[in-house]
């Protein structure tokens, strides 16, 4: 008896815990990032064959990194973490390569597949890959991790604490010996044996998540009842095929400009930046889905996530709320485009200042809805959709940034797909940069490269319309 | 009703299908080949661009590379092929590459990984993946397959009748232009309601599948009810951890040898070619087992398939039957183990051979008993072994073949695993060359790669012994 064991297990809140109930092989749960680093000058030709060698020194695994589930079978019933003593590390981190020319294409084709893979579920959630071959000097990591261990504002904590301001830095480590740091994932140590943990568990877990249905009912139903005509509500959107059953394959594409760009126009059309992205969006989206037959009458709708982290919390786990933003995808003009969505956001964004703590933490619980209703009822991608299409924007490091003399040119956020939720569109930004990343699902979305290509157009459509307005303005004073 | 499309499904027989019923996350039932190509003489630095996009353009896609599931979830209830006339060709042709310096060891990594890869069974079920960066102005081809619809030797013809022996040759096709070729997969044009034609398959496998079952029951008491000292029955191998429950993911390793040296000594020590490659696994799997105290006191048994398809017969599905081989992994000296194995293959082909053409019918089925049991019991990786490891021999073209220009310098099988058989051993030989390709369960052969270094070291020690024995026997004389 005293002999055993002591295994350390975490329990994870209903939040996190979600996104294992709703994994399945169609919806991979993973969320990744795509970052970009110049060699440094004067870097030999063994540079990245040493880097990979001196990474691959590094065995301490910080959580989330070092946890995998402990019943991977029952992940969706018995969510719990374990610390795993043995990892194959061999395993997590790859050495990959682009064929020639190795351009910003052949990445994408290589991002698109290595995120279709779901991870392995009997190991620790993650996969680092150090990718060579990348044109002009520079070469690429993509780390995948499962949405229930981070979201994007706890992965882009994360990514600034394994980079360095300093370009001289050399002691800069891997995302695994890095970790999510903070510790609010707390760990119990359980000493019974690990049937009765597992029925301990069960229970924990039986008197949470019913809890969490039935508020997510009551929220669906009160918070939003309400008839603001200017107002986005939920399963108000049109029906679009952004909105059906997706498949497994995902494709991947993405843009970047320069952020001074969208300030410019957000200070001339006194709107938010966010309010300009979710218009470039929007041109994109309209100038695409019109292309393939596919754009709705009424105007799509765009679920837009944001933090609701305390300041101080350095965990990594979930902690989002969102609001239904009005794409206004039926307007032709983009400057009428972008006031009307303003004026959407403006509500959504009242609404939720005016909700009292406890009332965020219910709202918070929204975003679930779609892939808990999705898992409950089976009708993920037949109903009416709660909104069109998920679009993020993730604040992210002001200054340039390095990893052991290498700097660090852009990076992306790659994100998780639901059935009915076809599209993710989420922006970084990242010292004086927009950097945009579209992830689709490969059947929904042909030639998906092409909405970032009228994404860039937008831009430009969007600037003549502000200047044009301005010069307007100027000849009337 | 008369404009009711006809959809043309493909039933298959009991055999194919069962490696559809036993597909799962662990045990993918996909099987691979790899081939090594030399780049032709004097070929631009766009020559392997060039071909991708040249490949790209062909279009027509033959039997099974256009064939899909009727009903991918229920694939092991109602296996039926159906026609794709939506192919997403960049989807299945894959252009990839391998980081410096492009060794054997960067490619073994790669092919593990793309091989651990499950298919994406809404699609047509096969992947081709051109590699470039391989050292020496090499490039290999990776293709992958669903077990249900090709087989080793299947494959083989289609490789032979994808390449040419004339090097100047430029007239070659991609393999899914090539096709399977034969025509023994029977169209049957139903003009039923998908949900009436469903209905109708699930009679038909209804009437078979249970047959099956019964003859395979029937054919393991009887066929092996035999008590032959030197014959390794079923069910009587060790357990070894070959045998345990295994995970999806693998590793790949390859050796190869001038054919001349394996005949040298089957010629002299009077056995059959075969008859040494077992000998050679038994002493690459006695050392390595040994190394990491796993080696049990008893012989472990190989289960060795044997093609029983009829020399006009150009359909790529499966007709293997196998015989159990006594590995005599106990013996300590080479000379000795190989006569040792060579009585025990004697007498297993012999019966093989005393089997009226009905009875090799049933034999045949028996190579499903371990996937088929395992799957209906739950019980593989936990009873003892039918047998300890699968060790295959599959005759390949003599001489030298080209791609375009560009010569096949050597071929590899990667094989599937089930539960309870955590490796196999598959040569080919080509061309005066025997080229071996060892596919074992990632968790539980750690440095397998181990495995083909002493296969080379089993091979000399082989070669002194014979030759001292020779030396011997003419001094004798």
């Amino acid at each position: 008896m005293g002999g055993e064991p002591v295994a350390k297990t975490y329990k994870l809140n209903p939040l996190d815990a979600a996104w294992l109930m709703v994994e399945s092989t169609d919806t991979p749960m993973h969320v990744g990032s795509l970052t970009i680093f110049s060699l440094p000058k004067n870097a030999s030709p063994d540079f990245l064959r040493d880097t990979v060698a001196s990474l691959r020194q590094h065995r301490n695994f910080a959580p989330p990194f070092n946890l995998k589930l402990v019943s991977p079978k029952l992940k969706g019933v018995l969510p719990a973490w374990i610390e795993d003593h043995k990892i194959d590390l061999d395993y997590h981190f790859r050495h990959s390569a682009l064929p020639a020319p190795g351009g910003e294409r052949e990445l994408g084709v290589l991002i698109s597949r290595l995120h279709s893979h779901p991870l392995d579920f009997n190991r620790p959630l993650w996969e680092c890959h150090l990718i060579e071959g990348l044109e002009n000097n520079r070469f690429a990591l993509y780390v995948k991790m499962h949405h229930s261990q981070v979201d994007g504002v706890g992965g882009m904590k994360m990514l600034e604490r394994m980079l360095s301001s300093d370009p001289e830095a050399t002691d800069r480590l891997p995302p695994w010996a890095v970790g999510r740091g903070g510790g609010s994932a707390r760990p119990r140590a359980v000493k019974a044996p690990l049937a009765e943990r597992l029925k301990s568990l069960a229970l924990a877990q039986a008197e949470t998540l019913p809890g969490v249905i039935k508020a997510l009912g009551e929220v669906v139903s009160e918070t939003f009842n309400q008839t603001d005509p200017a107002h986005a509500a939920p399963f108000v959107a049109p029906k679009s095929i952004l909105n059906r059953k997706i498949g497994g394959q995902r494709r991947f594409a993405t843009q970047y400009y320069e952020l001074e760009r969208i300030r410019r126009i957000a200070k001339a059309a006194e709107v938010t930046v966010n309010d300009v992205f979710l218009e470039l969006c929007s041109g994109a989206l309209r100038r695409y889905l019109d292309e393939i037959q596919a754009l709705p009458n009424a105007p799509l709708t765009a679920g837009v996530p944001v933090s609701v982290r305390p300041a101080d919390d350095g965990d990594s786990g979930n902690a989002i709320s969102f609001i239904i933003a009005n794409l206004n995808t039926h307007l032709a003009d983009p400057l009428k485009r972008l006031k009307a969505i303003q004026e959407s956001t403006n509500i959504a964004k009242d609404k939720l200042q005016a909700l009292p703590k406890a009332g965020i933490n219910n709202y918070t619980m929204v975003f679930m809805a779609p892939y808990i209703l999705s898992l409950l009822t089976g009708l993920g991608g037949r109903t009416r959709p709660m909104f069109n299409v998920t679009i993020s924007n993730v604040p992210g490091p002001r200054e340039h940034l390095y990893f052991n003399g290498a700097r660090l040119e852009q990076m992306y956020p790659i994100s998780l797909l639901s059935h009915g939720q076809a599209l993710n569109i989420t922006v970084v930004s990242y010292a004086g940069q927009f950097n945009v990343g579209f992830t689709g699902c490969r059947d929904t979305l042909p030639h998906m490269q092409r909405l970032a290509t009228y994404m860039a157009e937008s831009l430009e459509e969007l600037e003549r319309a502000v200047e044009k307005q301005q010069h307007k303005r100027r000849k009337v004073v």
